[in-house]
């Protein structure tokens, strides 16, 4: 076996996550690891902590990042709120909303689907619809940003219809967070979970995740023991308060949290309100390019996440072969279709660092260039 | 909010992980990002199965690293390998005997339990005593050195009586993986997990993951689904699987994987029989040390870890100051006891990058001036 120290090429990153990292994070990350019960370690999770609620735009007071991917902070949310027999309204409008119901399923809960088509926005009526059908509900669950269709649900309005009916709100993030605004204290979300590697710009590997009063109250309610350790909130309460001795739980990711943390201060020191707006002139700035070139988009532009444009692959072009060029001859990563939108889609992201106009120009040449 | 970059202090890490890293691999993790589905990432994880492959001594096709610290790793060897109502032994020496425990429960399955004290090895002869009284137990789990005693025990001939008894095995080999010899392969382990912050000297938050043909039939047999959606490792196959087109399960955390892939390139440099030597070596130097000062180890000689010395907090001496002064005076963290041995004890890692004489020499030193 010969096997050398692994070299990666700088590419540009275009595609639905990880998105491009920024410098200064990934210059966080290689600092020295420290202890994770080191006194200064521990200071700086309550910085993170604070950080997070900035992000996630909220005082919820357990608000922490999941040492593992936005999947495991699904998991975190679905594990925790829901126990066996519990009827989950879960909202399925691409790739993730069906992961959502794996989640209900392997908890032993009931999902019930409210399905809109691949590309749209999850329906407030069709909610209310089944939440007057069935009063047993007591969650509902939906993607605010679909990372596989580039549609944006409309949180705030799920929410009230959600409370309008006593149930809480389990929200993916994973997309939104820091690119669109998502207001988790104005909005009355219950348990919101996102990932790293999105709009944030920092490293993959961690689920920011927030819970509120009532999340917590449900959470405390329970039964039944939450079947997941690893993902056991309560015992992961102990690590992250900053009240008096920490409790030791599992060793935390030290240097990908120093690269949340930064990538946290640079979004801080931005301003959210900045960086949805920066996001959101790149996206047209980007459109306005697609369209020049005659390439559609899969989402009405009402609904379109400016970080995610999933974009119909022309006719008779070769998907694959496209990709391929794009990575080899200018080093620029863009996605692939995921599920129903397999090699029919692309989907090009304008995530954190990436939604810069020179990564817009860059995707644009290309392609270009890469279609003649 | 004025939050700044985290600028942490360089400190030697001398407790029971993270350990001190290698600079190769705070390098290699901070080499630029690039997609998790990108062909050069793809080879990549080629290569970290095959060098995961070396360090578990193993060839076992499904040996991985989960995308989450040891305790993910744990848990996922028994969500997949536990379904409701089936009987587990685990031997319990130590804390993550009992976290064990609590996986087996949290599945639904029964824990019968063989207890040794803190600081013990698990006794053979009470595995095969249990095993004799009750045949419906199909799967023994222990720890192969307890991170929170420093013992060690005799994996080889648990399996032994294990397959005797015709069960499948779980192994903890969270601390002895590249510390001490462990023989996956030789020794028929069955599903074998570590973590990367340990003798691997690599940043925390991955856990190494190996499953013999005979654990990967057992979960083929499954009745049930496996609980966890993110950990459920038939899942995880289709993305780790060298074969034909990678399927997307999760974002892999593509920066912590350069750096284990850093990290276990070091090792095979290096050389397995080397590392295990060097450990032994480095324990000698600070267990000699140790003595002139005085103080005791927690584990008889024939079944310490060299890696990780336990040792007894002479008498009249402030745990807490003593630990405060090492890491403010020297940047020197040793580790605390951990639940019956906390306050009592405290553990001297000498793991992966620590196990050098320059650590030894610098914790005796220190210890001995702080003692005074």
């Amino acid at each position: 076996m010969s096997i050398t120290s692994f070299i990666p090429p700088q590419r540009t990153l275009m595609g639905p996550g990880p998105s491009d990292i920024y410098p200064q994070v990934l210059q966080a990350l290689s600092r020295p690891t420290i202890g994770h019960l080191d006194p200064l370690f521990i200071k700086m999770m309550d910085e993170l902590k604070q950080l997070l609620q900035y992000a996630f735009q909220t005082k919820n007071t357990f608000t922490i990042a999941v040492s593992a991917p936005g999947s495991a902070g699904m998991e975190a949310c679905f594990v925790n709120l829901v126990e066996a027999g519990d009827k989950v309204l879960v909202c399925r409008n691409g790739v993730f909303g069906d992961r959502m119901r794996e989640n209900v399923e392997r908890c032993g809960g009931i999902a019930i689907m409210v399905d809109n088509a691949w590309g749209e926005p999850v329906s407030p009526a069709l909610v209310e619809q089944a939440l007057q059908t069935d009063p047993d509900i007591k969650i509902v669950a939906f993607v605010h940003a679909e990372t596989s269709t580039g549609a944006l649900s409309d949180a705030k309005t799920l929410a009230e219809i959600a409370r309008k009916y006593d149930c809480l709100t389990i929200v993916d993030a994973v997309t939104s967070l820091g690119g669109v605004p998502l207001l988790v204290d104005e909005w009355q979300l219950d348990a919101v979970y996102s990932g790293s590697q999105k709009c944030l710009s920092c490293v993959p590997g961690l689920s920011p995740l927030t819970f509120s009063e009532q999340a917590i109250a449900k959470i405390q309610q329970r039964k039944t023991p939450v079947q997941s350790w690893f993902l056991d909130q309560s015992l992961v309460l102990g690590y992250w308060s900053g009240e008096g001795k920490r409790s030791y739980h599992h060793t935390a990711p030290v240097n990908s949290l120093y690269a949340l943390h930064e990538a946290l201060v640079l979004l801080h020191n931005e301003g959210l309100e900045q960086a949805w707006q920066r996001h959101h002139r790149a996206h047209l700035e980007l459109k306005t390019g697609l369209e020049a070139l005659g390439i559609q988009f899969v989402v009405e532009e009402a609904y379109r996440l400016p970080q995610l444009n999933a974009v119909y692959i022309p006719e008779g072009i070769d998907d694959a072969a496209v990709r391929s060029t794009l990575l080899e001859r200018y080093n620029l990563e863009i996605g692939a279709g995921l599920g129903t939108l397999a090699g029919k889609a692309w989907r090009i992201g304008l995530m954190g660092y990436a939604a810069r106009n020179e990564n817009v120009a860059l995707c644009l040449k290309a392609l270009e260039s890469t279609l003649k």
